[in-house]
């Protein structure tokens, strides 16, 4: 008679990646509403907010004007200021409040918070974006302690130089990159929130949800002209997460947030 | 023959906390200077910051008057979301970032993250201060933790209600608090550093340095009317640490902060 063994793989635990953008922040409804189901998620959970439109108005406000080249806006130190103060300040703080009283433990964070998220100013070819970073490295040892001391991350889209300059990042590109490195280990979910319903197959219509997208099926949607320039990038982030350990992401509208997050079906589901 | 049992406590870790006033802030060349100082401390520390003109210069920028009511500054909504942008945010992060820079594992904090520092708004009594925040707990459990983990916090002195809302704090307050709170499980130096060297014996001459202060020395000179107006809060908040666990409160230049953290005599010691 023999003995067999078997290796039986801990499973991972879950994390939920959230993603807000501005359509949720401007509004203290939403944001209020969104909040309320954000906190009754019972995992292990991080929020990532955007910007929003005040960064904007505070900017127009200063006297200080967006500074587009090539179309592309350029973030000169003044904007720097401002999005320092709006995302890492006003913005961030008052979601951290308003999860406090919650009962949800939350902890703001910037990229430069425990060097949480380490970036290189954007290397200047034909446009000079100014103070604009791409994520050099994601220290997801760091967020992993935060997490086991029962936090939850809020993370803004700023980060650092490591040399002791902030720097303005995309929120989309931070929720898919702490993704990508949280899912060494955790079983990440990320759901991207936004204002439709889901990737819609005709723009004109808000319900034409496609339910469930695979890479090919995208490639194809894309070449058919279907995925449209606006959901280009935040496509191509999310297979980026899938391709790199992100076991799910959905793409909802922030009203179905706490379903995708219970495994319900909403949105457009990639995997 | 009888055996003697006898019970010596574990020394507690050393902790210094620093407090940092707008002087050292509103000037990039002594905040750096500042920092490249503080890196260098050891032993477990932590930061807390005020404000500075900063606030003042943006809230005058973007058409909002400081509101008095019988001499004293009233925070509005207006004046709280400027304060919560300016010193959770811009001055906040950017301190964080320089840290990081040099070396320090640095976490910036307000009174809502993690729950640190919770506040009630200040009853409406022959004044109305606005969203202003009386300390009601210090979470030294939490704070004990960042420690722990190998981090820095870096306090901005902003807090929360635990309904949602944020509140401006006294730094100097947020400073004393913070150390009481700490004294029950580390031996904590706080040092309050400004522009002057000292406790001065006379205002005239910046020399006049008072080298120590015990708490009837400075109730002696207090009724002379030596030591004046403006020290008076943040004397009585210094003795008030000391009577609640606070080892030693030093009073010295921000350029003397390091050598005061090593034990070196300057400044104005209390005990």
């Amino acid at each position: 008679m023999s003995i067999i063994y078997m290796l039986i793989p801990t499973p991972k635990e879950d994390l939920i990646v959230v993603k807000i953008g501005g359509n949720v922040i401007d509004n203290d409804e939403s944001l209020n509403a969104f909040l309320r189901d954000f906190s009754k998620i019972t995992s292990k959970k991080i929020l990532v907010h955007g910007g929003g439109k005040i960064a904007t108005e505070i900017a127009s406000r200063l006297g200080i004007e967006a500074v587009m080249v090539e179309g592309r806006r350029v973030t000169d130190k003044a904007m720097l200021d401002i999005v320092t103060m709006v995302y890492g300040g006003l913005i961030n703080k008052n979601i951290v409040a308003k999860l406090q009283a919650l009962g949800n433990d939350a902890l703001g964070l910037s990229g430069a918070d425990g060097n949480s998220i380490l970036c290189m100013k954007r290397p200047v070819k034909e446009v000079d974006y100014g103070f604009v970073g791409d994520v050099k490295d994601v220290n997801n040892a760091f967020i992993s302690k935060v997490l086991d001391i029962g936090m939850i991350p809020v993370m803004s889209p700023l980060s650092h130089d490591g040399a002791g300059n902030m720097l303005n990042i995309n929120a989309d590109t931070v929720a898919t990159t702490l993704s990508k490195a949280m899912s060494k280990n955790y079983n990440v979910t990320l759901l991207y929130c936004f204002e439709l319903k889901g990737v819609l197959s005709d723009f004109e219509n808000k319900d034409s949800v496609i339910p469930k997208l695979n890479y090919n099926s995208y490639q194809d949607l894309k070449q058919k002209g279907v995925i449209s320039k606006g959901m280009i990038p935040k496509m191509d982030n999310s297979f980026d997460a899938i391709k790199n350990g992100v076991s799910i992401v959905v793409i909802c509208h922030s009203d179905n947030m706490l379903m995708a997050s219970r495994g319900i079906e909403t949105g457009t589901v990639l995997a």
